[in-house]
């Protein structure tokens, strides 16, 4: 997993009512703790992972929708997509989860 | 989604326009070519992936849609899903995209 330069954790978009966070190697229920936080202010948090810890983005997804925010949030929209890194030709799939409250 | 006893590789549903591959360990590409082979005769497959696959599944269907049949195919739906392994309440993350033909 190549990440560049990009800031790890949260991250503030144009518009004040959405929330970017990258999920990386860290402990699942972590990050879900900090999408849960975020979501308390935001209305839309958008979880962004790649390569070998989209498991973990899908797992946090899961855990807020069915367990934390269990009828008070939904999976909006999940896009896939691939990235090149640099030099050698490999591609690396990353995965964005658009979370809402309901 | 419990998926319990469901044989491994391609599985016809009643609906014979659509077939479900499980995405493992195997190599990328050649779990690309058998879902590039089976859309030449269904006009729907599903691609299931559960745990640390989930990165194969999605690099499958970004092969598919951007390599393969670029122009020819697209990415319908994605669904996230959490079943419960046996035994000690670990949750294990499933995925399922669903890739048609144009």
């Amino acid at each position: 997993m190549e990440e560049t330069s990009e800031p790890y954790g949260q991250e503030q978009t144009k518009k004040s009512d959405e929330a970017i966070i990258h999920i990386g190697n860290d402990p699942v229920m972590q990050s879900a703790v900090d999408v849960l936080s975020t979501l308390g202010n935001k209305k839309k948090v958008i979880i962004r992972s790649k390569g070998n810890s989209i498991p973990n983005a899908v797992a946090v997804a899961n855990i807020i929708t069915e367990k934390m925010l269990k009828d008070n949030s939904k999976v909006e929209k999940i896009k896939l997509d691939t990235e090149n890194a640099a030099g050698i030709g490999r591609m690396t799939s990353t995965i964005e989860i658009i979370l809402i409250k309901n």
